[in-house]
C-alpha cells in the first residue's frame, strides 16, 4: 500500500511548536502519510508571496494533498476550504484568501470544492487563532487517510473559490512593463514575467545591455558576469524573471515597492 | 505493522547538527519509527518553558515515545530518565530535572519510571555535553523498537522523579493574582491561568474592563478588538490567559520578569 | 522491504523552499525513502565547514545514500558526483569540490565514482542556479529507488576524485602546532586535533594550565571549571580538540583567522 503524500508550507517558521503539532495531528489521523515541509518560511501574513512558492513548488511533489496556511484572517469570516484541480486528483486544503489560487491554476483550475469551515472533523474546542492545528490539518489528515471531499464539509461552488488579484506584464511600444511581485531577504526583485515573455516581447539575447526604470543593465545568467553595483536581468531558478545586483540590492538600487511597475527596454 | 510513533523536542535549535544526528541515532535503532519535530526553538536551558510546551503539544501527538531535551546541567549529576504515564501507555525520556513533570501530570502521573544514566544502550564513548545522542536518543530508539522501560535502565521509584515547581494563580478578595511562566518572542505573556479560573474566580465576560497590575485593559478574543498601545487579556490558543499589547510588548507596558506577580481585577 | 535511507546536509537554510522541494523531488522518485536532515545551517558556501560536519554526522547514521550540497559553483564547471566509499556500502553525492572527501576517507575511501554532471535523470531544463533539486536530489532519489552508479552517470576514476585539502597538526619541540579549521557561532575555534594526539604529544592531562599563542588557558573537560574570560582547551562532543573562552568569544580573544597556526604548549 501506498503512502499518502501530503505537502505542508505556512507562515508559522520554526520557533514555536506550530509547525510539530500540526504534523502530529496529521500523522495521528492518518499514521501512514508522508508529510514534506516546502517551506515555512513564507513572511508572515504575506498571502501572495505563499501563493507564489505554492504554485512554484508544487509541480516538484508527488500528486497528493496540499496543505498551506498563510492566514492574516485568521478568526475572521474568510472560509476554510478543501479543493481538488483537475490534473494529478491532487487535493489543496487552505484559507479561502487566494493562496491556493495560483497552484491550482497551474493544474488546470479547481474542479470541485468543499467549504471545511464547520466541518465535523474539526478538532473541538475550535481555537480563535490557530486554524492551523483544529481545521486546516484535520481536514488534510482526513483527506490522506482516503475520505472525499464531500465527506469534510458542504459543498462549494468551484466558481466560488477566491481568485489572487495578480498584475501582469504587458507590451507597451518597444517596452515590456512587468511588475514586483515579491522581494527575497537579499533584495532580488521577482518579476511577473517569463523567460519566453521577455525573448518574443522586445527579443532580448543574453548579454544584451537593457534599460530597467532607465537605470543601465545587463541581461546575463549569472552574477559573475557583471561588475558590482550592476543591475543584472536574469532568469531565476522557477524560470521566471528576476533583477538583482550584484552585491548589492536591486529593491534599493532601483527603489522598488510591491506591485511597482517595472519597464525593461534595450539599451 | 504500526509505525512506532516518536516526538522529540529540544533547545538545540536549527543551526547545528544535533537535531539531525539524533534523528539519525532513532532511526538506526529504530528503522520504522515515524519522528514529529515538535519543535527545536525552546530558549535555551529554559526547562519550564520546555516543560509546558511539551504539556500543551503532547494531547495532540499519537501514543509513542517522548523524547525531550533541555538540559542546563547536563555532565552534571541529574539522573536521565524514561518513564511510563498513567494513561495511553505513552512513555517518555529526558533529562530528570522537571523538563518531563507537566507533561507526566497531564497524562495521570507517572506510574514507571528507570535511571537510564548508565544504560547498557547508551552510545560508547559518551560525552560530556551531547547526552541527547549518546543517551537520549538511544533510549528513545530502543523504546521505540519495543523494548521495556526495565529493559533500558534501572528500575527508580515513581516518586523519586523531580517535580517542576510552579507558581499556582489563586483569588485575593475581588482580585486574581497570576503569575508570569513566560514570555514570547513578540512579548505576549503567558500566564498560569486558565479561562476557567478566570470566569469562575472574578466573573468576567468578553469585553469587560479590566486593570492589570493597575494598567487599564480589556478582556478580548482578538488584537482587532481594541486600540493599539491597550493590554489585552485573551486565552491564547492553548485555552490559558495571556496577555499582549496591540502592536507593542506586554512584557515591557507592565514591566514584567519571569514569575511576576499580575493582579487582574474588573475595571 | 526496507525504507531506504537517505540523509541531507546542505548550506540552503531553512528560510526558503530549496530543502522542501529536494525532498519533494527525493520521495517522488523513491516514495518509501527516509529522509534525515543532518543539517542545512551550515555557512553559505563553506565547503570545508560542510565537509567537517558530514565526515562527523555520517558514522551515527544508517548506510545509505548521503546527499550533501555546499556549491559555491554551482553553474560552473565542477563535476557533479556520485560515489561509493569501500565501507557498509555507503553512496555519496554531491557538487566535486572537496565536500564529500572527509566523509568518504572516514569510510575507507571512494571505491567506485560516476561523472552525473549529464546524467540522463536530472530534471530538465537544467536551472543554472539550483541543481541540489534538478541534479543531486534526483540522482539521490535513484540511487535510493535501487539504481547502482553505473547506471546514474559516466564512470568516473576514484582517483579523479577531488580530495579536500586540510592543515595537519604537528609536534614542534614542545609545542604543538595546531590549525584553525572553523568557528561556530559563539565563537568556538574547532581545532585539527584529536585527543589522542594531544596527549600523546605533549603529556597534557586534565587541569593541566596551557599556553594558547602565547595566552595562559586550562586544559579543562566544561566551561564551569574556569573563569569567565579565561582560554579552555576542550574535547568537544565529537572528540575532537577546541578553544573556547568563559563567557566570551575565543576567536576574538586569541584573534584568530581560519586556517591560522595555534602553537599548544604546557605552561
Amino acid at each position: 500500500m501506498e503512502r499518502p503524500n501530503v505537502t505542508f508550507l505556512s507562515d508559522y517558521g520554526l520557533h514555536d511548536e506550530f509547525v510539530g503539532v500540526c504534523h502530529a495531528v496529521i500523522l495521528r489521523i492518518a499514521p501512514r502519510a508522508s508529510i514534506v515541509d516546502l517551506t515555512h518560511g513564507v513572511p508572515s501574513f504575506d498571502v501572495r508571496r505563499g501563493a507564489i512558492t505554492l504554485q512554484r513548488t508544487l509541480p516538484y511533489t508527488a500528486p497528493g494533498v496540499h496543505l498551506a496556511v498563510v492566514d492574516p484572517e485568521v478568526g475572521g469570516s474568510r472560509r476554510a476550504i478543501a479543493i481538488r484541480v483537475a490534473e494529478d486528483d491532487r487535493m489543496l486544503v487552505g484559507p479561502d484568501n487566494g493562496l491556493l489560487w495560483l497552484a491550482a491554476q497551474r493544474f488546470g483550475g479547481v474542479v470541485e470544492a468543499a467549504d471545511v469551515s464547520r466541518s465535523a472533523y474539526r478538532l473541538e474546542p475550535v481555537s480563535k487563532t490557530f486554524h492551523g492545528r483544529d481545521i486546516f490539518a484535520p481536514i488534510a489528515g482526513r483527506l490522506a487517510a482516503g475520505l472525499e471531499l464531500h465527506d469534510v464539509g458542504e459543498p462549494l461552488d468551484p466558481d466560488a473559490v477566491e481568485p489572487l488579484p495578480m498584475p501582469m506584464a504587458e507590451l507597451d511600444g518597444d517596452e515590456l512593463v512587468a511588475h514586483v511581485l515579491a522581494f527575497d531577504r537579499f533584495g532580488n526583485v521577482m518579476l511577473d514575467l517569463e523567460h519566453e515573455e521577455l525573448t518574443a516581447g522586445v527579443g532580448l539575447r543574453l548579454g544584451d545591455r537593457v534599460e530597467v526604470n532607465g537605470v543601465p543593465g545587463v541581461y546575463a545568467t549569472t552574477f559573475a558576469d557583471v561588475a558590482p553595483g550592476s543591475v543584472i536581468l536574469y532568469q531565476d531558478a522557477n524560470r521566471a524573471m528576476a533583477l538583482a545586483v550584484n552585491r548589492g540590492s536591486a529593491q534599493d538600487v532601483l527603489e522598488l515597492v510591491p506591485d511597482a511597475r517595472v519597464r525593461i527596454r534595450r539599451a
